[in-house]
């Protein structure tokens, strides 16, 4: 049945409106619109945004775009080019009896406001039900997230293959070549592909440059990107010939605290816990002040979401989350690690979805 | 001097904040941060908005992002990857007496409401402030809007004589040579390029598809995109051959329409003018039905911005405003056609930016 999934999520968001004490969720152009609408809205100064209510979902639409959702299974609140489209659902709010409204996180300010003012006594808050319903995935959505993994793997797998010889070529020649494979292996956006040689691999703000690779370089590349509706992401290092002594102990380290992570990704754990496992590896191998990130984020629909694995994060892990495991060495003017990958929780404990070898790959 | 530009922009943006009574404006990542910062910069789950204050400037910015603006002339708050933002941000207004803030539009509203919930007496409002300076423009960003028109004027040239015959094309073919095109000019982003011949031009929601193009068929040809900071948009219509005479007949009443809106662009007038003055003629001429967009939107480093020309809107329009001119007739299920040139308001009256010839262009 055509929007079956996309009802299903709106059934879904229910319930956790229902325990959230919300009476509904106001959704505009994100990630969580696509879930619920099976399609992009273009986010612009014309107000569109997916209301779902306990009984019902209303989608408020300008008039031109309209024709658009004629087949969606939604009630169609049409404003017109000369209407005030916050004041328009401002009306159609107090006729439903919406006393508390959650909305997206992406939702725009000016939007927002603008229904304030048009509905003083709304009680507006963040949407946590759609955060929590987007960080627990369907079976269908987890074997979406496979086949983005297997396709990052498979990016991977023939950048390696076609590129033996590292020494000699640019951050931004290899950069290109991880892109093209990565629209060769039909991902519909790259998110990002970053490359950091040597002293450039220690920041995490470096995307790539025209710095030649020197022998005995290592190497991190991170990428990421949409395939099919879901995404993908993945790190690993290389080195240009044979790396320093300390960095191959330090790596040996950083995969002992990536591993740690992954076995602490367990049901009823808050999502800190698997930070704090491979912090307290790190730190007591004296890399405490070089680990300078959180060790993983939620994926899915968006390439961040909840669950963040991060200090202070008290959402328990439950089974069908799906995040990242990425711990990270950085020391400053003279190299960087991580080692990135996706891991589904599921009733029997974490599983990784991306599968390319963590062994250090030295190449020439 | 570097931020020369961005300084006199943030000073321009404080004067406008008195008379608004506001004491700071916030903003996240958009076209005004690129405008106050010389910069992008991510939109994404953690938090960076710069907040300029009546004396001073301020980013709140995630400490791995930190690096990227130490040259700017702000004073960086930095939050940790464990701190609450929000609250980190609250506790700095609250440092700074900011009583009354404005937010960008775009700002989105996950941050918004949860620093609301931080600061429950902070008055949070649109920053209308934000939208009027950035409606007026500089004798410089003329001159950018200028370039942008240009170029944008050579792409449509260089596709005419490229493109002598149309019929037996598809919509997509012609959509993809207009598009590199614009790369070819130089363009560093493509907004939309939207291709309608025949019944297609009568929706403005179809922007290309494989359908071949007839004998006969008229062609909606809409593009815009930016060019070294500043956006250029045009539409056009082209005829695969002599089209129908109903044709010809609206298509001079379509060219009388939009110079009589070109010629309403005066000061003074309110954003709303422009708009009544083209759907009276269209109107009179029994086409009110079938001009069922506003004439125009305000443009610059967004291609949609104030003012916008539509009932409604009293804004008055005034000196240094850029802004579109485009009705169109519309008749469902036959044809369309629009014609959009940008128009800047000086202190002698309006003036095009873009300058491609109106007249209808009949190829083969």
């Amino acid at each position: 049945m055509p929007f079956d999934r996309e009802i299903a999520a709106m059934t879904r968001l229910r319930g956790l409106m229902q325990q959230d004490g919300l009476d509904a969720v106001l959704i505009g152009p994100s990630a969580s619109f696509r879930e619920m609408m099976g399609r992009d809205a273009n986010m612009t100064e014309r107000l569109v945004a997916l209301l779902v209510t306990a009984t019902g979902a209303e989608l408020i639409v300008p008039r031109l775009q309209a024709p658009l959702y004629e087949e969606h299974p939604v009630n169609l609140l049409i404003w017109d080019e000369a209407e005030d489209a916050t004041a328009r659902l401002a009306d159609r709010l107090a006729e439903l009896d919406i006393a508390q409204l959650g909305v997206n996180d992406e939702f725009w300010a000016g939007f927002l406001l603008r229904l304030a003012h048009h509905a003083p006594t709304l009680d507006i808050r963040p949407a946590t039900s759609l955060e929590r319903l987007r960080a627990v995935k369907t079976a269908e959505e987890i074997a979406g997230l496979q086949a983005a993994a297997d396709a990052i793997d498979r990016v991977w797998a023939r950048f390696l293959s076609e590129n033996r010889v590292l020494t000699g070529q640019t951050e931004l020649a290899l950069r290109a070549a991880l892109t093209q494979l990565m629209r060769d292996e039909g991902f519909e956006t790259v998110a990002w592909v970053d490359v950091g040689a040597g002293a450039n691999g220690a920041s995490s703000l470096h995307h790539g440059s025209d710095y030649v690779i020197q022998r005995g370089d290592p190497i991190v590349f991170d990428f990421a990107g949409r395939y099919d509706g879901w995404n993908g992401d993945i790190a690993r290092v290389a080195c240009a010939g044979a790396p320093e002594a300390d960095y191959l102990q330090a790596y040996a380290l950083l995969l002992d605290a990536q591993e740690a992570a992954f076995q602490a990704i367990q049901a009823g754990v808050p999502a800190s816990t698997p930070d704090s496992v491979a912090r307290e590896i790190l730190t007591q191998a004296g890399h405490g002040d070089h680990f300078t990130h959180r060790v993983g984020h939620g994926i899915g629909r968006d390439v961040h979401e909840q669950p963040y694995l991060v200090a202070g994060n008290s959402l328990p892990l439950v089974p069908g989350m799906v995040m990242s495991d990425e711990p990270g060495i950085y020391i400053p003017g003279r190299w960087g690690m991580r080692v990135e990958d996706i891991v589904v929780l599921t009733e029997e404990g974490p599983r990784r979805l991306t599968q390319s070898p963590r062994d250090l790959f030295i190449a020439d």
